[in-house]
């Protein structure tokens, strides 16, 4: 098999838990590499105070072939920025049929967007910028109610609680292991060690 | 009140999602910075393909006085090498009163180094090595039950599954918030948002 790679798209204060069980699992797989990526070659500091260094910018990036995945973490600069250069590379990767994994502030990025127009990411789990976008009346919903996970038309989105499902769906994608393996973790992750 | 430091102390493959949950809290208090440290200046590279940059070396922090806390994430390194300096400077935290947080392989190596003798701290959080510590018949308990934290004598300790157990425990330390508001956080990224 192929060694692919994986995006991690990082920007200013990225949240450091909301991808790290997934690229932990997807990286030792060995049929995975993980890269980074943002829109320039400066370190992207965390909101934990990681300063991780970034292999690819989002206007030089080209192997679309050997790309599994490209994932997007939460982060406090998504409501900060229109991230114009972000939203091109996206609709590059969608084009090429490359499933996208976004959690928390990158979902409502997606959104606006319209990434997620006409498929079944009604907003449900944009859970932290709930009020943002009930001002918005987001797709005509006025009661939001909050969902762990969706995963439709390419795109897996999730909210900031649920970086155990977001790993869980995005292995499922990638088959990095067999369906009852990924479930396995998940309840030794999601349920602790205790018996 | 005056901003003191919190040391995330990395080796090569940390564990990206065990002290994730606790530094991007600790970083967004105000009242903490959150500071990489290691055996040398260059990036340590995370178990999910991260390159870290690091801040400080064990054999140059002098900073006793101004430090809140050490924080020892798991990783594969713990296992392949002895890490005397590192030992060196956990005894010099420990000798400053500055309380230790380590999760998974970093409490093995804990343990292996006898900073956590005469302690309550028997082991038990040990899961991920448990096979190993059973062959060396750990402080004479054959018999592991898994426990997801201990506290005790200065030093916390938790197993791999425990990443968020593991923060909530230090947000009642360095007292970023109420004992119910941390609660209350602990909640919500365990059950997630559903209701």
């Amino acid at each position: 098999m192929q060694v692919k790679e994986v995006l991690l798209l990082l920007t200013d204060h990225w949240a450091d838990w909301e991808a790290s069980y997934a690229i932990a699992e997807i990286n030792s797989t060995g049929n995975y590499l993980v890269k980074t990526i943002s829109v320039d070659r400066y370190p992207k500091i965390s909101i934990g105070g990681l300063r991780a260094e970034i292999d690819y910018t989002v206007n030089q990036y080209q192997c679309f072939t050997s790309l599994a995945m490209l994932i997007l973490p939460g982060g406090f600069s998504w409501g900060e920025h229109p991230y114009q250069e972000i939203a091109d590379f996206v609709a590059k990767v969608h084009e090429a049929s490359v499933p996208i994994a976004a959690i928390c502030g990158a979902t409502v990025f997606l959104a606006k967007h319209g990434f997620l127009d006409h498929t079944k990411h009604t907003g449900d789990e944009f859970d932290y910028f709930m009020e943002e976008l009930k001002g918005q009346d987001y797709k005509g919903q006025t009661n939001f109610v909050s969902t762990q996970l969706v995963a439709d038309n390419g795109y897996i989105t999730a909210n900031e609680t649920a970086a155990l499902e977001f790993a869980r769906e995005i292995f499922h994608v990638l088959e990095i292991d067999t369906s009852d393996e990924i479930d396995a973790w998940y309840d030794k992750f999601k349920h602790g060690m205790i018996r």
